[in-house]
């Protein structure tokens, strides 16, 4: 396993290995990588010749008031993870490699980064879609690999794919949840054991409304889910959709593939999860 | 030569090609080509082991009251230019190939899209932007060339490309003038006989601007010009601005290099200029 920091001799890496004809995947993460990540770095490993996992705490897609600074960077922990999965390449650049002070571009898709998570986190998403087209054009990737705990990000990197025609296939893996049914998060850590306990709920919560989806109307079951919800102590809401699988407008009765999307906070952590219902 | 209509046509072959070791080469236009688009076409047969020459009239780079309609496509002359200097490939997608309906994502560089030209075209940037992006992505290119009389358009490309980490070298090519002086343009084709002798004047007026970078200072440059161009009967000036070569920040008495760029309209023709002085 090779850590590379910068841009430059990735590219040149990942373009012998385009060029000799591998397939290359990638990995995009913050680091701190939990059972979610092995299992796209595990997905990768079985479908590419070679697998790169990038490391990078991407401030552009922080707010000014969020959690950049104490956001985990567990570095030994993470490459130890790495090593094991038989990772090819870890891209571990610096802020300035990535975002030198004179970067003034960025991706924008504004149908989908204004909405759900975008409501409340307005620059996040033109933060994930600008540091993925960078990684894109880095490592050459043929496939690149995306949780689905983070669904509204999948379907934004999906659609920019497709619509600045990178040849890259968005690939996605379930979410991955601790025993209790808490959707596994980087972000898990900073829940105490009893704010833990308490999460755990939520999942319990989509998966009652799983349950009523086929007999049940939609504004009935988002209803609900906010009332059980707001039931769980040291619980703010931040939003609950119900929204089409394929391009996350809101999704009616004729609806044959929906997500119910969810953001909360409990205490100070912001936790997302998700379930994906079907006719 | 090859005229390919689809996206995953030219990304296929050009693909082929980059395995093969090619240099390619990439002239992006909305065709209606001269002198100009020449010029870029030369340079890239000189350069590269594969030239190819994109025609497509873009509507994400105009106005909704600007000259998409009406914009010249002489197709069958185009071609024949492309022939004559033996382009590979003409890449000529439909706009459907290129925009199909559910579009969504943009590239903006705010800093640089909404001064000078952007100012008066406020989408204008974000349609060359996006349209660019895609291009490279489906021809591969090593190379691009562009005409240094869309100067602006030039730095916004030369920064997309650093800061989204393509690949791709920027290559610009100087303006090519007529006779008269006058800068060469698709959008000349509407000017009349009359209105073509009193636009040549604006780079005569520029030229004196050059004469005088070294020993006048900036805001009597951009006063006197603004007083020469406003002499020209049917003008109107949508601006005069002296912009840093490096950046288009504005220039300033320790400028080495700066650009003179103005937009007029003449009649109901809207023309582009600019000059290099440097002390």
């Amino acid at each position: 396993m090779k850590v590379i920091k910068t841009v430059s001799e990735l590219q040149k890496i990942a373009f012998k290995h385009l060029k000799n004809g591998d397939e290359i995947g990638l990995v995009p993460t913050m680091g701190a990588l939990h059972q979610g990540h092995e299992s796209l770095i595990l997905k990768s490993k079985k479908n590419d010749d070679v697998t790169i996992v990038s490391i990078f705490v991407n401030p552009a897609q922080f707010g000014p008031n969020e959690d950049y600074l104490k956001y985990p960077r567990p570095t030994t922990k993470d490459l130890q993870l790495c090593k094991k999965n038989h990772v090819d390449y870890v891209f571990m650049p610096t802020l300035n490699e990535m975002f030198p002070n004179n970067h003034k571009t960025f991706v924008e898709v504004p149908d989908l980064q204004n909405i759900m998570c975008g409501k409340f986190r307005p620059t996040h998403f033109r933060g994930v879609a600008t540091v993925v087209v960078k990684l894109l054009n880095i490592s050459y990737a043929c496939n690149a690999y995306f949780g689905m705990k983070d669904f509204q990000q999948f379907k934004l990197i999906e659609t920019i794919v497709k619509d600045l025609n990178f040849k890259t296939k968005v690939i996605s893996c379930p979410i991955v949840r601790e025993k209790s049914g808490l959707a596994i998060s980087s972000r898990n850590l900073y829940l105490s054991t009893q704010e833990k306990e308490i999460s755990s709920k939520i999942s319990k919560i989509l998966k009652e409304a799983l349950r009523d989806f086929k007999n049940k109307n939609l504004s009935y079951l988002k209803k609900t889910t906010v009332n059980k919800l707001n039931k769980i102590p040291h619980i703010k809401i931040d939003y609950v959709d119900i929204v089409n699988f394929k391009d996350l407008s809101f999704a009616d009765k004729d609806t044959k593939k929906a997500v119910l999307a969810v953001a909360v906070w409990i205490g100070k952590t912001r936790l997302i999860d998700n379930i994906i219902m079907t006719k």
